[in-house]
């Protein structure tokens, strides 16, 4: 069967930097499952027509064609129920990953609307210097639209940022204290939905937005290890050419 | 079994408005267990010496003493696993409250260091004000330091806080559109760790924290009738005396 992910990219398609699609493609080795990758730009809304929308991911998965980073982890969790579970990852049983499906979906929506914001100020301009020039012009465009500033004022006061990110990732810190990963034990989909925000930066700066001495530090680091260093080893805009 | 739970009240012992001890009330009427109310107030630091530390909830369980809410919960889910669960109110058994549980831990934490927070500024006052006169001295000095300000500098700019609170409240709003509660189908502890919140201000307070046309409304409203009212029955400080 033919699975392809697209996937937004930077200038260089080695270059993987969106937070949903991480979610997506943690989710994707999470239930051992392989995927090509389709690079994807701003500007290439064409390229998703078939799926009936213009934003990634969007995963073909044989003839089902699925967009939005919750609705495919949804459909892996479905369409590949022998697999490990993405929302009851300890193995509990499929009535169990239904039982705990809402409330990771709270976690992602909590991501999606106070994690994601709190963090992007910290790395938007290592965002916008990796993306080829149109990208950048659209970028720049949409999001100062979407700030009602510059994107240069968006990212000034770096250590108001950095108090705000830290207070936003307080439960996370507290939880992280008493176990190892948000779903428990073992990393599951409320996992990959932060893991992707950190990935997002990983990939295009070198800013940290953890101190080593945060267990969402250490968390964070068995998360690059995972699935054979998936996202360790995922190019960086640091890396050396 | 005698079962006795310390609670929070203001100058009258009927006004019990700890949105902490409310997270215990709805969890103990959801496992279907009765208790009797001790009524404590912020001064009586001596009344909980037996717990070991100076905060309520308390929970006496026949021979077992329990303080924190969150610890409460735990208590009862295990103590009582053939009750209805708290972490997987959908009954799909133990093995799935095991698996929900890291993820509502998650959400209580959010709750506590995010929504209270957000939601305190507008009935911080209100609170105040049902106090008696020695918990309202202790109140004002022990929250002015807290928060480095006078209470009713916490409290100005209504309009600012009503801007936050419904920032907080994003991902909950988005996803009540799409479920019942946030446990799912039915609530479960996810959703009285926010409805104490609603409920902290409720019993002190006529400010409404949501406006009638978002989800929250009609999930509170649902919630206020669940256990036979027992929520909607409590008395609050607006009440004809």
């Amino acid at each position: 069967m033919s699975r392809i992910l697209y996937e937004l990219v930077g200038a260089s398609p080695e270059i993987r930097f969106s937070p949903h699609c991480w979610k997506t493609r943690m989710a994707l080795a999470h239930k051992g499952l392989a995927a090509r990758t389709q690079p994807w730009r701003f500007m290439d809304k064409a390229a998703l027509a078939f799926s009936g929308q213009d934003k990634v991911p969007v995963l073909i998965d044989g003839e089902q064609v699925i967009h939005d980073s919750w609705q495919i982890a949804c459909h892996l969790e479905n369409r590949y129920p022998d697999a490990p579970s993405l929302f009851a990852p300890g193995g509990a049983g499929r009535a169990a990953a239904q039982e705990a499906m809402p409330l990771v979906r709270f976690i992602n929506a909590w991501v999606d609307t106070h994690l994601i914001p709190a963090a992007l100020p910290l790395f938007l301009m290592d965002i916008h210097a990796c993306l080829d020039g149109e990208s950048q012009a659209y970028f720049r465009q949409s999001r100062e639209q979407r700030f009602g500033r510059t994107l240069e004022a968006v990212g000034a006061d770096e250590a108001g940022h950095r108090e705000r990110l830290a207070h936003v990732l307080t439960p996370l810190r507290l939880m992280l204290k008493q176990q190892p990963c948000l779903a428990g034990q073992t990393p599951g989909y409320a996992d990959y939905a932060v893991f992707g925000v950190f990935m997002w930066c990983r990939v295009v700066s070198t800013v940290e937005l953890v101190a080593p001495d945060n267990p969402l530090h250490d968390w964070r680091e068995r998360l690059l290890d995972a699935f054979g260093g998936l996202a360790r080893q995922a190019r960086r805009v640091s890396d050396p050419a």
